[in-house]
């Protein structure tokens, strides 16, 4: 498959410059970014008039739990503890292979439709999940969520085999979470990443409970814990990090680590507001992910940014607390950096294709006197016209082309009755 | 013109009941809502199946200063103070009639696709916006805006002229804040007030610094200041009240006045963040409006609702802070009774026929553990299938019937350039 973009204005996120042009691609890749130029001498499957319509690399959702859309509007009168182990774990007893499928698929309907390319998942039944992404087309970073309650056992395996299962398909070594996993599990996670020199990755200090439980088991923080026992040597990173101290964003930072902001889910479960702007004057690595539909309740990137830079002013009495395009930058080359998705950052000969185009005829996309404040502030799913990943085109104009939305819809109510 | 809506879900909004039936219109009334029903003796113009999706009332931006597109991504850096001063004031200085009706139908543009069918708009060039509401079909409410730089000199000639204009089109007596009018032009506002027995809107309390202002100069907070002046004897209520005393808030409810929120604004604005639940508690009247998207800088009742309903939880730490059906209802019926559209509040026979269809096959929508949670936590302008006012369908599938966005886009770019 080879597509020919023209009439485009093209972000490519290297910096805030937007170019006018074409863009080609070559089956996954691609392979041309620059200003109009002849074609008579090439072939495309399809040539597409973007009228003047934006390019940019596809929205990265670097913390997410895809089949857990079956918990959307479920519970949402519940704090974090109470949530999960309320709410959220007796129905998961519940949940089969054939449950995932099907709610991972309708996680993908949403990104697809929200521009977003890639996901860094943490849940279960990986293997048909994994079966999911592939049918879609969606690329698919799984992030292990050992436990006590389950996960060691297979995390090995699952790396093995997740890691050569599909070229859409990847998995990162991960846990749930300290207050889930004790010391002996958690040396367990060290050698591992030790022995596949592998970063690893886990929900911390989203909590203040959950900060505190820690430093009166260890008298330390998750992440100072964490750093002492070797679990980071060769990089990851978190999620959520709400409650990080000074101490714990100098480990993130001097280890170069991942830290992946969820401020929906922070908000509706009462967990708290990141200090966003304290990690962006540290320089430090950031992302940004939805969480699961059952504690944000949407997965939209689009609210995610937003709240990402405005939610400090009020704190820091700073309406410009929070650069939008470091904002941006953060959820789209930095949720794919996170994720190891190292040729997904940015769009560039070479870089795979994975790009979504904004409808610039959406009210909210005007006047332009800054395109990519516009994207940060005022855009939604409904600025986006079509998304493309890996070089196939898998959703324009509301349409999706490998997914049957009122299949999934169907059946994901159908299978709803056996979790409610 | 009247519709036959068959096969759909209907959310009247006078309970959280979901029903299933029929809505009929005849002109700009609802003439039917009820069970499915033999149609052989009627005719239609036309007859829509919605294939189970739902029908509601159109959301109402109770506080909005809409030709203020023209400053959206133009002025992010500022708080509110410096960003009046610096850079909408002089901006303003240099609009023109005809900057107000492209900009106007600009925010049209963004409400329709948003499923907002009534505004309530604070701002000048009042008639030129008029027209450019009628020529739409936009339901629009004006809301005083005299301050000491101005049209306290029009303001009953704008009462008159304006309330005699077209039945889409309404005004109510206001003002634009205590600390841009000084205490006679108060007096005349309650002058006028009093003469046509009529209530009266303006902002109050959206930052400390006024509240402490206010203080300084009269002794008391606004609210109390409004109310020994007797500006709020005939009704009417405030813009933003982020943050008002307990003594505010008692004012408020024994006069029934109308608490109007606008949670993005005055997050960018770095303003504060409004504690929706103590204004529930005490069972006060409320409502929700997008302000200008200069500050906001979408024009999304959807993202609004969503953060009167988690803000409060980080607060409070209860995910429960704030019952979603009662910010519905307050984006809804709250809204429209505010700004005196009686008859667009809920669905029902004889009430206007101002209805937005939510388009249930967005992934988002689904699955339908709680359809109204579903529409406060995780529908976006996406989610908006259909907008009608007034028994008109001036929105369907992306598709304008009374708007050129491409003009309107073109002008609005075209005029940006007087203006930056």
């Amino acid at each position: 498959m080879s597509v020919r973009f023209y009439n485009c204005r093209i972000l490519t996120m290297s910096d805030d410059t937007i170019i006018e042009g074409e863009l080609w691609t070559d089956n996954d890749r691609i392979s041309y970014i620059g200003p109009a130029k002849s074609v008579s001498d090439k072939r495309f499957d399809r040539e597409i008039d973007c009228k003047g319509n934006l390019l940019m690399p596809g929205l990265k959702n670097a913390h997410t739990h895809s089949a857990m859309t079956f918990s959307r509007s479920l519970a949402d009168e519940y704090c974090l503890n109470d949530w999960l182990h309320k709410a959220i774990f007796p129905r998961e007893a519940n949940l089969t292979p054939e449950h995932v499928y099907w709610f991972a698929k309708l996680a993908y309907a949403d990104y697809l439709a929200g521009g977003i390319t890639a996901c860094f998942d943490m849940y279960f039944h990986k293997y048909e999940n994994a079966k999911a992404a592939v049918e879609t087309g969606f690329r698919h970073v799984f992030c292990g969520a050992a436990n006590d309650y389950g996960g060691f056992d297979m995390l090995e395996q699952n790396y093995i085999d997740l890691n050569d299962y599909d070229p859409l398909v990847s998995f990162k070594l991960g846990f749930h979470a300290e207050y889930t996993t004790c010391e002996d599990n958690l040396k367990v996670m060290s050698d591992l990443a030790h022995k596949y020199s592998a970063p690893v990755y886990t929900h911390i200090s989203e909590t203040s409970e959950e900060v505190d439980g820690c430093k009166e088991r260890y008298g330390v923080t998750p992440a100072v814990l964490f750093d002492k026992l070797g679990i980071f040597d060769f990089g990851g990173g978190g999620f959520h990090c709400v409650w990080f101290t000074d101490e714990d964003r100098d480990i993130f930072k001097n280890r170069d680590l991942w830290s992946v902001f969820n401020a929906c889910s922070n908000l509706k479960l009462a967990s708290g507001i990141t200090p966003v702007y304290k990690f962006i004057e540290k320089n430090m690595n950031i992302a940004i992910g939805t969480d699961g539909a059952g504690s944000n309740n949407a997965l939209s990137m689009f609210r995610e940014m937003y709240l990402d830079t405005v939610l400090s002013n009020v704190e820091t009495h700073n309406t410009a607390a929070v650069d939008p395009f470091t904002i941006l930058k953060a959820g789209t080359s930095g949720g794919a950096l996170c994720m190891g998705l190292n040729d997904c950052d940015v769009l560039s000969e070479g870089k795979k294709a994975d790009i979504i185009m904004i409808d610039m005829n959406k009210p909210s996309m005007q006047p332009e006197n800054n395109i990519v404040r516009n994207i940060v502030y005022s855009a939604d799913n409904d600025c986006v016209k079509m998304t493309m990943i890996d070089g196939k085109i898998l959703y324009e104009d509301g349409v999706y082309t490998t997914l049957d939305i009122c299949e999934i819809i169907r059946e994901c109510n159908k299978f709803k009755k056996d979790l409610v």
